[in-house]
């Protein structure tokens, strides 16, 4: 499968610390001026993000486990072919929040699809992997205590049980340690302005070393 | 892949005339008082009709070519899970307006993209086919011109252009003709009725044979 090194993923489980973390990586990025384009899945394009809202709300008829996965993956091809791979053509960096490790992690661990279907999609469907993959890795009972009053209504995701982000969260570490060379995993559990200097130093460190 | 006797699908073009041959089909199937279940692709369940939108809204963002294919599976696996096999389940007949073999001619022969991939989908995601489908083979020509105002706004489909649907037509008679067991194909140049009364004198005959 190929990879891109101006391509880079943010991964991790609810209450990580996403949002000030991607600040802080947009901004490493930018710093020697090039193009910086923050984009997200499900989602970032239009299409993809309507589809985003089907997976999602919690109002809508739910989708079984191999539905949702076939349209995360029609958002996923979509946002590929029509945003990432031109925004990369053109010397962009391109630091997407959540991408193919979320299937596997939430599909996968979460509901229980076989990791091989999965792979089925990315490799016949896909077929691009980022460079570098951050990992904010967080203890489960404190990830959802950091979220809680968040949101009003919690989304089809965010209304799962304990257990189901425990299997999460296995399968993303599962996914680490099997691609030391992409994964980056910075321990969450700080707050939010030390878990982004983290995960600035690891974007750092991995640019110096490629 | 599993096989189903009382699964029945209807294929055909634009302007084959579906509408009145399912309903003879439909009053065939029920002349020995078993339950008949009628449903249509994409669609069928509330969740799979609203991914239906996504793919025909003509207003919507347009969805690239394996995108639209691997929503009209999301659609797909629903439906198949949800009603299709729990009807089946149950001993009714299940009466579809397109299934699978559409995808193999839209996406497929239309669109373009290759055969393998969709059986990838096919063979991992859904994992069963009709026993009988009934093919409504028309010129194109002919058959658009039947359609002509009878939607004010074309859809997304019967937007495209004649050589579009030449390759439709030319890929539902290649796997017509791969699969002569399963495959009927009714002449669907004759007034609607006439085209009816062959699509239920093929059903018989399929039945009277199996």
């Amino acid at each position: 499968m190929a990879t891109h090194p101006r391509f880079v993923s943010l991964e991790g489980g609810e209450g990580a610390g996403k949002t000030t973390v991607l600040a802080a990586l947009r901004t490493t990025l930018a710093e020697d001026g090039a193009e910086v384009v923050v984009t997200r899945e499900p989602g970032g394009t239009p299409l993809a993000e309507r589809i985003r809202e089907l997976v999602l709300d919690p109002g809508g008829a739910p989708a079984i486990a191999e539905a949702e996965l076939l349209l995360v993956f029609a958002a996923r091809v979509q946002h590929v072919r029509e945003l990432i791979e031109p925004a990369l053509a053109r010397g962009a960096w391109v630091l997407c929040d959540r991408y193919t490790d979320s299937s596997y992690a939430y599909q996968g661990g979460g509901r229980g699809l076989d990791a091989a279907r999965i792979e089925l999609l990315e490799r016949g469907f896909v077929g691009l992997r980022p460079g570098l993959t951050l990992l904010l890795d967080i203890d489960v009972a404190r990830g959802r205590e950091r979220t809680r009053g968040r949101d009003l209504v919690p989304d089809r995701i965010e209304g799962e049980r304990d257990e189901f982000f425990e299997r999460v969260r296995a399968a993303y570490l599962a996914r680490a340690h099997a691609e030391p060379g992409r994964f980056r995993v910075i321990d969450a559990a700080p707050p939010a302005e030390k878990v982004a200097a983290a995960a600035v130093a690891a974007l750092r460190g991995w640019r110096a070393s490629a």
